[in-house]
């Protein structure tokens, strides 16, 4: 059995110890003589994997304890209504910062429920950079700021998360815990599992308890954020497998040095392919701007369309999955999320110099 | 490994054979070197699982063409306020009938959204019966009429299910698949997977095509149906590992005669422990009336309180999980979704006619 070369833009890669304790354990977890997936998410047992994967995420990213760590259901996707639902009243405009596709999509959901403004965007540009954060058009006044921490699509990431006055509320669906970050500085940050920390099926909010008190009594029960919090996120049946996932992904990353570790190790995987991209003379030509690019996608061109197919075709025979840029950008794309291993990038870029060698 | 003789109410027991598989699958699915989680949701590896899993959904319950199967998440919680959402106009009225728990808290959140009747309600006796289909309040101008096909808390389900002029709407969350349904008498039938179908995380919807053109355009995109419908359920990044297990589980059941075969073995199951029940001169009393019995929840009292928590707790003792009653009837429960055995059934009674010969 190989495994492969896993570079998708998620669902992504996981640790092959993670897998390989999940297929162990999966018709008798923990001595119960059942797979974690048939127990009671009532029963002792699974509410100690809720509990540490709960823990684990606190204590990775510090969360302070003014903040309440949720798990939730539906992805950004269902983020991006219940965020305007719970924290845009009447009278009140809703600031969205627009870094690419999922922020768009993001504020799109929130016009269609309250006033917005655009605060800064990249679209001009085809959202190759992140725009400078002093420039924006912030206010105190704002009832909340949204940003997208990382760009998927676009290759871009935020390298300093800003510390506004406004509550400050953050998509880290594609780059949360591959860095620490100062999570007192946010009132809400939310992310799918999918690409950083387990399988897809499960949302991790982290929130502000002051927020919570803003929320209005009129919207229904499970679209509001203090109904999972007063429930320990068991207010109804929880993504119990997910969340198991979770947990030992998040051991995985407590063992490999946290979120430090994770930046070191990601640093040192995207420094890899961007070097390469620097140092091809032009052939691999990156879409983000140098000071925006992200350590999660590594988004390029080929001098032609023709050279991005045949690079994407011989990748795919050799091994290679996920390259396939996003039609929005085009070319290749190299999602390098924390289970991505050195040496996948290493063989990818051994094969970008190959391939610059035969083809340039 | 001894696998436990597995009553929970859900999430459940899952088929040891979809276990297994799904074991020896986590780190080469269908040989691509990765686990289905690691999958991207657009590769064609997934999208066939994916479109099985909706084929076989549609098979097994003999889905018409009029209708479309959704995969979504969030459970029947999430479900409550999405229908009166999608089709609950100003002016209208939706009819809910009271069976239980589950039924109440759907009708909660549509009084949240707009007006609402109660057709019916058995909770002056504590949900012990399901009302009479004819002497409900049921009106063809009613917006819509929601049922709850099985009560899982009280043990009851319903026999026949009504054939109205209104729009048919029931949570079959703990007895999907357990018996053949009449799809066309229904408009939206959903159900979490997690009972009979597979892990928790994923929520199945059957919709009638033509409900989805009263969907209003006000409300927030992925909180509508046909959203997701027009999408083939990958508008956002679907629960990709339980639709993979759902695949599986549907497998099974396909292999074990279909919703016919099904019924067959829960009727079987279930009157393992009901005549056991009937047959005990008084010391078990069932809590559900005989013609409105489930086949998937067993609920029973014993004489005292303190009989109640000593076979609770010998039960424990010898390896049966999950016999705690909901508070609400408070004694014993056992729940025999799809994927509990025969064997753990009548491990059961045999425990049940020792236990009454010992303490009768």
């Amino acid at each position: 059995m190989t495994r492969a070369h896993n570079f998708n833009a998620g669902p992504a890669a996981l640790p092959e110890k993670v897998l390989k304790q999940a297929g162990e354990e999966m018709l008798d977890f923990n001595g119960t003589g059942m797979s974690v997936m048939e127990l009671s998410h009532r029963s002792k047992d699974y509410e100690q994997v809720h509990n540490e994967a709960k823990a684990g995420i606190k204590e990775l990213l510090q969360v302070p304890d003014t903040h309440d760590v949720l798990f939730l259901q539906g992805g950004a996707s269902l983020q991006f209504p219940m965020i305007p639902m719970n924290f845009l009243p009447d009278g009140e405009k809703a600031n969205y910062i627009l870094t690419g596709s999922w922020s768009e999509k993001a504020l799109k959901e929130a016009q269609l429920l309250g006033q917005t403004k655009i605060g800064a965007s990249s679209a001009e540009h085809n959202h190759t950079y992140i725009p400078d954060i002093n420039t924006m058009d912030v206010d105190p006044a704002d009832a909340y700021v949204h940003i997208t921490s990382n760009n998927t699509i676009f290759g871009t990431q935020w390298q300093t998360l800003p510390d506004w006055k406004a509550p400050l509320i953050a998509d880290m669906s594609s780059d949360i815990l591959s860095r620490p970050v100062p999570v007192d500085q946010f009132s809400l940050i939310y992310a799918g599992a999918q690409k950083n920390l387990g399988p897809s099926g499960v949302t991790i909010v982290i929130i502000e308890k002051e927020m919570m008190e803003k929320i209005p009594q009129s919207i229904p029960t499970f679209l509001r954020y203090d109904t999972h919090a007063d429930k320990n996120s068991l207010y109804h049946t929880p993504p119990t497998f997910g969340i198991y996932m979770l947990n030992h992904v998040l051991d995985w990353i407590q063992n490999r040095g946290g979120a430090e570790g994770m930046q070191k190790h990601n640093d040192e995987k995207a420094s890899l392919l961007y070097d390469t991209i620097d140092h091809s003379g032009g052939f691999y030509k990156g879409h983000a701007e140098k000071d925006s690019r992200s350590n999660m996608n590594v988004t390029f061109n080929l001098p032609t369309e023709e050279l991005n197919q045949t690079f994407l075709e011989k990748a795919k025979e050799a091994g290679f999955v996920g390259l396939n840029g996003h039609r929005s950008v085009g070319g290749c794309r190299a999602s390098l999320y924390n289970a991505v291993s050195l040496e996948s990038c290493e063989a990818l870029r051994t094969f970008m110099l190959d391939f610059h060698k035969n083809h340039g």
